[in-house]
């Protein structure tokens, strides 16, 4: 069918939504719309625009015979700010605080309009790097390794405290809670990973990083790379961490004597590229 | 800032793209790019007749003083038989026979392309009710459900196999698996629903349906609501079934002997409203 420029940028733009991180050739569009591909261009040139100005993520086009664009998602600084704003005011409300001195965040981390933000703000954090999978931990990290992984447009991988008759073989690794201080067990399925793939590891939240390390340790018993490491909140005054080179949203401290609890800014404002976007945000 | 017709219509397809189900009013279309509501009325009609034709969703317009509109995403039929069609391809390869007589899908149930297709046809599915929040069990079928509760723009909470210490009081019940007989343990954070909350109950795989009833018997617990089950894949020859009045996209039987498996659809087109959108696939 042939359709005319203000539909065209309509469907262009969903459909540049829907296909973050792939190259669209112009030869896609054109037969999609039936239009000269020197439209399709004058149409992408618009949408680029608007994306960037509004802050949405860059189109980056590649010219000649095989001339095609890809959409990457990017969250723009100010709009980064503003998320973290809200979720530390959200979080350090006062019926957050469990006994023992843990932090409810289970309605946050099922939450849409948070975790599909969180994980364009990870995922824009590692916009310039080569990324193939993302793995987390089950159970409570898994939405946003998965908001991560929808941005990325990459598998995701979850890795299991016990191996389940549904996964076929697995490879079975014990390792040492950092905190605690216990042996437990992490499970991944043998043909979840193939050699050389770049993962980037995604948790909810990461005490000393016994879990994290963990899922380092079983990524080379697959061969696999270790793309990057993110975490939604990590706990301050937890010392020696076991890794480093992480990225982290927020960073929580808490006091159980008084039971107050302090949220702050973690690493990631100073982790997100800085890719020339302008940046107002889009809501 | 004043924006241009064409990039209007880029910044509101994006903008109601991220916002599903959510009534924004015209007002603040028209604020945010200095237009006059005459202008932003025309752009969403533009916007309608692609989302329409091209089976992306509904906009649906409430005149008036409150005046606003709400992008509900919605897939077309042949869409979701393009989708079934290939869920049934991948399903079908040999090797994804397990000893026992199960089926590996943890790829399909981690990978973005299929889950936020799978997630958009179980809510097209649930056009017409009022959803409050995605239900589900752990871990598999969380990035299903995820993807549903992304498309209704409503909260997910996830059951659990045992309570934890991050999850405040919680609400325990004992089931009884319909096909192992075997009495398992589900746990849900007390302060996750309140009374009344419509649910939409959302799991990966289905054999007798025991784990569907005793989600149904928890929400009972916590004066909610049933408003609607659906799973990816049930398992056909297991009888009798625990719940009805469930939806299901593929429907499993497998021979055991002979380790030979069928795929076919589930009740899922049977159920699919026909809100009168014209049916080209958006891809």
């Amino acid at each position: 069918m042939k359709l005319k420029r203000s539909s065209r940028l309509v469907d262009m733009t969903g459909f540049l939504l829907r296909h973050p991180r792939k190259v669209i050739s112009l030869s896609y569009f054109s037969d999609r719309y039936g239009s000269a591909k020197s439209s399709i261009s004058e149409d992408l040139a618009i949408i680029k625009e608007n994306f960037e100005s509004m802050g949405v993520g860059r189109l980056q086009t590649l010219a000649g015979a095989t001339g095609g664009v890809t959409y990457v998602p990017f969250m723009a600084r100010v709009e980064a700010e503003q998320l973290l704003d809200g979720l530390k005011e959200q979080m350090t409300q006062k019926d957050r605080l469990l006994p023992g001195g843990y932090l409810y965040m289970t309605d946050i981390l099922g939450e849409p309009k948070y975790v599909n933000a969180i994980g364009r703000l990870i995922a824009s954090v590692y916009v310039n790097e080569k990324i193939d999978v993302i793995m987390t931990m089950e159970t409570k990290g898994i939405p946003i390794a998965y908001a991560v992984a929808s941005e990325c447009n990459v598998p995701m991988v979850i890795v299991r405290r016990s191996s389940k008759v549904t996964e076929g073989p697995t490879v079975s690794m014990n390792y040492i809670s950092g905190s605690s201080k216990r042996i437990q067990t992490m499970v991944l399925p043998r043909r979840s990973l193939r050699e050389y793939t770049r993962v980037l590891i995604v948790d909810d939240f990461m005490k000393a990083g016994g879990t994290m390390k963990g899922m380092m340790n079983l990524l080379k018993e697959f061969g696999a790379a270790l793309a990057g490491m993110a975490v939604f909140v990590e706990k301050k005054d937890e010392q020696p961490k076991l890794v480093d080179h992480y990225t982290s949203l927020l960073k929580l401290s808490m006091t159980e004597q008084d039971n107050t609890l302090k949220i702050e800014n973690g690493n990631v404002m100073d982790q997100l590229p800085n890719i020339g976007m302008r940046s107002e945000a889009p809501d």
